[in-house]
């Protein structure tokens, strides 16, 4: 069970939801950044729940305490530890779940992979706590990015039915990526959080959940990062996003949407722009065979419904071997998408730091 | 510039569109498999082009010669390199392109990447033909899955507007896979065929290319499989199709369409079948929690449409500094998706193997 | 700065001598394995400082805490992350190090690499503490490799002029191995210990310090493990030793020998025993052409003498750029080959648990 | 079976000694690099055998062909792809020892390791043979470090009792490691090659081989390369030159000498001149805390006695579990250390382009 990402910058997430504690270690890190401790702690707080109504109203800390790997505020080169450590866990809440695997989550496989042995309560490693330290990773490393003038930032595109306005993908600019990354509910269009709301409410009363589509953007980069097959910026890109739970798919540009398009309103039409060249449209996402054109990169990410619900679910008892009925209690999210957008961004964060890292002699 | 995958099984790509050979190496492969020559060819053919009216009439042998790791058409266990030679190859087609690069190719960023040291004719190392290896790689490990009962197989889901049937992802059963991954134009329902064959022929006509989506399907893996964050299922997955030139998009299980959906319809019921722990529903894809759960695997890709296409379009020369007008000569698919549909079998086929030989102790 | 090894059971060391903590993760750790905390913690009490007259009289409690992978003392197979805090750091010590690094001390590389970022304090991450979480990792998978039935065992060769008796390397038991793992200062033949510990008195008297060789046997692997080239048996054990501070040569069976050799003295004659492959002789010290051969691997070790001594030394003031004398003070160990052995019985135990688990499909 | 080396530029040697070929594919190589063909050439001839009385009088071709990657004779940074085609190769000479193994050769760990599907012919894939393509590959890299000012040599220390002079540590310049890579024999004292040359000859005669002892060195390096831990300069050289067979250990600077040593003795005081940090001495070989530290690398490498000899061995039968008596036809090498030295300093190449390309940010 590999829970590490990178091939320069190598970050391993470790710990368990209702463990001693949760963290991860950054290997090979970038040299004399300077760790904004409040940014770091910011984007720790987006994605932690008990902030929005959206969310669980559990409550944790999430303080990370650095291990190791920096000095006087300043990262040292040597890798960085940082640890978190569970408070707030209600172990008892999950007892029951020991023998019944809640459908959609990761139980049961887990049970199989680990022939067992796995840590139930919670989770355990496969609990979305765990992107906790993903976040921390990731803001360690935005923070590295900006240095380069390379901003992320993305938006709730949608929750249920309600949407909000996709990015233009060729007028993106860094500082309102940096603005969007400061929102707990950050969107383009802000007449679009009430229906969202609205849609997440319905469904919390319900004992439901609901999902959702977030759209991130990459501002900054220049041209020919990347790789012509498995190293390409979308296969880096996807590997991260995929490592948040929940997370069932991902576009670049047009993406699903050029099954229905012909080449000549695909391509993007190139020209020079005081010396750069640039695209009159976007529709690779900033990306063409594998690799960063000088357009932003943007992409969009399916987020599935939280499987926790309150409902009652179908599932096995892997002791008695027989079907029987589960009712999850304890609190629950009754829609992710929110929280999941910063953990996104790390992952995100991660992919893109490796790139630039990336040695083309 | 990379162009290898796998952790366990290492293939790497190499060669250029118009260079002398293109070829593989096949680093830690199965020992003791026997090579089906014919299977391997068959799957060759269904990528090479000029077998459908749907793609370009240039003809290519791509007759693959296998230079180490086989003894008596047995693998020994050491790396297998193959190497397929370059015949058919105008170049005198590319050299206009030399200093103009072609909108949505990797022309313009590979020629940053490498400082101006890229081989641009006919793409050069981003050329779609140099899937011809991948297909290789992937027809050997389709085979080493055969006789662990693995077996892969997709069709095309959509070109433009005009569709086909999904598979039903909790009936999927391998001896349809293997029927389909025969077919040149692989579908679920053979009276798609005809309307899809006539968008493509339509852009044809008019000088230009069009989009699509395949659906691919995995059945006979173990449950278990894979990794709780960056070395899941999907991520293995994602990072070897986004390999494949103009995939752009990927989505497992019901995908996008989580967004809308609601826990309570999205949760995959759970229930013993003669002792198999099985699903009533498979919206998952046969992934949980970056695990593989013993429901078929199922995922979609989007592809977008040739890039080489004959209308004139608008360019930059990076000699001149001035912006300028293309006109593509030669021949091309009018569209991939076809021929794409094999090279994402084998890219899957190279992502499941890595995974079925994990170890986890 | 990387400080992470490992294919598939990959253990990333973290932590400077006089920061926070110090610790490890190990990634895809094996699953369902019973830790046995007080061999952890023998081990650990091996390698610290404060145990034997041969080390300084400095004392570190070094108890390991384990933070995540582990429930009732049952590894679960997600990572294990162990923290041992710092506690007895005396950073005023090496207030005076700042700008003049001592000779043959990683200080001065380290200033270059980090572009003066590194932490000097007691070496920073480069602090022979940094043993501690190897020794621990090396720990957990002696536990591991101790299932399979296969030991590894080492002694104090030489120190100074004096010797112990080598290894005979056709008969090496596992019980004789795991006795000697349990030494403070492990001999073949106790009679050694008295002219030793007389050489590293007289250093120590004197304010230097004395190098020496260890030996080290791993019985019980079977044949097959390792490849033809570069993830040969040797090279992983050199990788692996050669990350312990000092280490400065390896050699397998008769290793730099072989020079005055001939073949017919050196070729190890094989023969059946009992439907068991096996040689007469041990000169390739278990490993031909890059594998084991059934027989035990016994390789030695040259340790260099402690670089930190209480004689005056020449070396540079990086502030003003001048040459100047240094006069180290603290407390030092005279000869670091006892506490250096159980150090690179870990690494030996690192990579061999990653060959074993190596995938021969 | 991986036979692959390298973080950032990956080499993977492929081939069997009597299949159709052999070669290497070179993945993320440097681009814009301009081969000098000829350099390439003459390195590959002093690996060749043929070319000197010390080795077989069998002759091999040993023309590399470049499949791709290079265009107009400069790398575009896309893989390269080197095959040398198999072609004096006499299988005859091979058929009598498929079931019984060759003393101190990989054939019975292989037989075991490949479950009996390995190409026993001549070694297979665990020929000498193959480290043409490791010449061929490190002859590449060599020519890109040499852009860089940084020059890799050797010589033959030792053969039998015969003993060249070592590397003066502190004195090394590029030029005669230069002078020294373009030599067949290459000796720092002329005076030394008579009495080598008695040893092999004798050992010829007698149908026996000999072992010896070669030292390289590295020439200009700057300081900071390297890791504090597992990819320090030692691991990763000692990784690499433990992949050319019959080396079976490696000391750098003062190495198995240090064990007699005191710290006062063995630390490399340092002092300023012209501003650059350089030491006294350089017991260290050029390595301090895994780092490059500004002075020269300086390792030895032990080279046993090649295992083929016409001298009657005992051995097994695989087919009969019998113990038989082995005669082994053919022509040998009664000496390989002048043909193991360029490949040695191949290996030391592409360790070395390795760790000039890791990124510290």
């Amino acid at each position: 069970m590999s829970s590490q990402i990178g091939k320069n910058i190598k970050v391993t997430v470790f710990g368990e939801s209702h463990g001693p504690a949760i963290g991860m270690v950054m290997d090979n890190p970038p040299a004399g950044l300077r760790l904004d401790f409040d940014y770091i702690s910011a984007q720790n707080k987006r994605r932690a729940p008990g902030n929005d109504k959206t969310a669980t109203p559990r409550k944790e800390a999430d303080e990370p305490e650095f291990l190791s790997g920096v000095k006087n505020g300043v990262t040292t080169g040597a890798p960085i530890a940082v640890c978190i450590r569970n408070t707030n866990t209600k172990s008892g809440d999950y007892e029951a779940l020991l023998n019944t695997p809640r459908p959609s989550h990761a139980d049961y496989a887990a049970f199989v992979q680990s022939k067992g042995h796995n840590d139930v309560a919670g989770g355990g490693h496969f609990s979305g706590r765990l992107t906790a330290p993903i976040v921390t990773a990731g803001s360690i490393l935005r923070l590295y990015l900006k240095e380069k003038d390379i901003e992320i930032g993305g938006h709730i595109l949608k929750i249920g039915t309600a949407e909000d306005e996709r990015f233009d993908p060729i007028n993106i600019d860094a500082d309102s990526l940096f603005s969007l990354s400061k929102s707990n509910f950050a969107l383009l269009n802000p007449k679009a959080e009430e229906k969202m709301r609205a849609e997440v409410e319905s469904a919390r009363l319900e004992g439901d959940s609901i999902g959702g589509i977030v759209e991130i953007a990459v501002k900054g980069l220049p041209a020919g990062l990347g790789g012509p097959m498995f190293e390409g910026v979308e296969n880096e890109i996807a590997k991260a996003v995929f490592g948040i739970p929940a997370v069932k798919g991902i576009e670049f540009g047009a993406g699903f949407e050029f099954a229905e398009m012909r080449g000549s309103q695909a391509n993007d039409q190139m020209y020079y722009d005081g010396g750069k060249v640039l695209c009159t449209t976007n529709n690779n996402g900033g990306i063409t065979g594998g690799l960063t054109n000088s357009m932003p990169i943007v992409f969009r990410v399916a987020i599935k419904p939280t499987p926790s619900i309150a409902k009652p679910q179908q599932t096995v008892d892997l002791k008695t071997g027989n079907n029987t009925e589960l009712i999850i209690h304890g609190r629950h999210d009754p829609c992710i998408v929110p929280r999941a957008l910063p953990a996104i961004e790390a992952a995100t964060a991660i992919a893109i730091a490796n790139l630039i890292n990336e040695v083309n002699s």
